[in-house]
């Protein structure tokens, strides 16, 4: 790894921080080890004075306080949630941003109320296309200032999973992940799950704010739109086996049969197989994919019995979808450095 | 800032993370905005077989289970804890180890049973000079194989307020914090606050272990001893103001006047002044310290009222200890880059 981050770069890798990968033995992500990414500042809200505002295009607009939306129909959902940035750090040539290596990720139970339970309170009117989320995190951007804001086709919403949670874990959310109340839109990208709401738009034309217009759009070249970034496309990351090495992270594993263990995601489809290679990639053998319960938007348990001889080693893994995606050795580069999918190596030293 | 650091220190800074500054403005840290440094991995402690052994020089050795310490004598102490490596970055020239700017600090509730309570309980016996925290966190550093390991001599813990800690912020320790058993020293630097304790020993002679001999040591060369690193050098740190850009992490704040807040902390001696300067340490006016009754061991919170007009400054700020201490402009330089406490510097543009 002889390639290098600067200072800006890494003061934004020491705001937002990612999964230790270790973590990835809980189902669940314990609050504290998900992944986070916070665009501008974490706002302070008084939750007495906040309401959720739901408007534009509806019959009736809504004006909540959090008591109102909990009093709402509940639903929970297990959800893994993944940073559109994730590998960002390993593509090539250089992109500048938040500079995540490849465990922006978390899977984490979100309590709240369907967010389509809540338009059909509103009542939808007729043009209709799209439903804008606005947070009250501000920050500038591009040059330009603004709250994070996101919209979803409204398809999208109607017949999706989306929540407003208030809850993750069986707490309160905590002010980092959107407190009082987020959007969660299980499938999709981080970006999607606009946190610190502050109102709900029902609106007849695409939303072209900053965050849809320019961020979040693979792109090869800055002059032309490219296409928004929505599902999680297929990753496995697995344990790594052993003991680490304090600066390099490289592993020390004890020979012998030695389980690997991990998970595998997608948004796209439905994960089908989990390859492991011990050669850095030039063969792979099949991992057991376990038989998990956590429902259909949470990552699937993996695991790899190696019998583990004296040597050095890069393991890697590697998913595969029912849509027959796999996933890459090398990084994909697009402008923003989205959607690197590209396989976790993990370098291991087997010894006696 | 146009130095850089590698992708291997990168990878510390994802999984080690700093307080989000923002967030200096609880007086008690959210759990998940705490800084957080992992030397190897989080442990998975099985609690239903884990004992704490107390032994070594005492007359009565223990062999304790989670529910008989918490059986025991507890308190509850706010806590300002902070890395010893906190600026490291910033150092030149440059440390290579954990990248910490100068965010790696958080303020906790925590609450257990007092070390020098269960001593009492074990007898010490005659020839004791120091007494031996070791965690569960096992991995290589410095080409040895460790546990995490660290000795605090034994007048130290007799008559200092350490606790064994199985509570933050009243929850149950989360895996990341040292589930489900802690040590907390108040006042000294985060190192000493081994997490996961596995045993507890009394030695008669200092310990030796590569975390005391090696890392955490004032060095000038690599060939001299230097100085053991002990407790928090005066610091102070403010909530940026305004709002931020993205990528620079510089503010935008409005013209007018602007209540600068902040917090300051020491493990040596007492908080007994903070200065502000608006023109990157060129001249300083005083800040207003607050009265908190957060206890000995916590922050002190201060603000400053900035009549702020358009133009762009750069704003510091700087902590006094009742010793004559007092935060230094630049870095200090050692071979580890420890005690880094030169002050914070926050990039403004003041708009209309």
């Amino acid at each position: 790894m002889g390639e290098v981050i600067s200072l800006q770069e890494l003061q934004l890798a020491a705001r937002n921080h990612a999964l230790p990968l270790e973590a990835l033995r809980w189902d669940v992500t314990p609050i504290g080890l998900h992944y986070l990414l916070t665009h501008y500042d974490i706002p302070d809200v008084d939750v007495d004075a906040w309401r959720l505002e739901v408007g534009g295009l509806v019959e009736r607009p809504l004006s909540l306080s959090l008591d109102d939306i909990r009093a709402r129909p509940a639903v929970e959902t297990a959800v893994t949630m993944e940073c559109a940035g994730n590998g960002r750090a390993h593509v090539e040539p250089h992109v500048v941003s938040q500079p995540w290596l490849l465990e922006a990720v978390g899977t984490a139970r979100w309590r709240g109320t369907p967010v389509a339970g809540l338009l059909a309170e509103a009542g939808i009117r007729d043009g209709a296309v799209e439903v804008l989320f606005t947070g009250l995190d501000r920050g500038v951007e591009g040059g330009e200032e603004q709250a994070y804001a996101r919209s979803l086709r409204l398809a999208e919403v109607l017949t999706g999973d989306a929540i407003l949670a208030y809850e993750v874990n069986g707490v309160s959310l905590p002010p980092q992940h959107g407190y009082p109340l987020r959007l969660v839109v299980p499938g999709w990208y981080g970006m999607t799950s606009v946190k610190w709401l502050s109102s709900i738009s029902v609106l007849g034309e695409p939303f072209d704010g900053y965050q849809m217009r320019h961020s979040y759009r693979r792109r090869q070249h800055e002059d032309e739109p490219g296409e928004p970034i929505a599902r999680m496309a297929p990753r496995s990351l697995m344990i790594p086996p052993g003991i680490p090495e304090f600066l390099s992270r490289s592993r020390i594993v004890a020979a012998g049969a030695c389980k690997l263990r991990g998970r595998a995601w997608t948004g796209e489809s439905e994960i089908v197989g989990v390859d492991v290679s011990t050669d850095g990639g030039a063969t792979w053998q099949r991992a057991e994919l376990d038989d998990d319960s956590f429902g259909r938007w949470a990552w699937r348990s993996w695991s790899f019995i190696w019998d583990a001889e004296p040597g050095d080693y890069e393991l890697c893994c590697r998913a595969r979808d029912a849509a027959g995606n796999v996933q890459p050795l090398e990084p994909p580069w697009n402008v923003g450095g989205y959607m690197n999918n590209a396989v976790q190596r993990v370098a291991v030293s087997v010894v006696e």
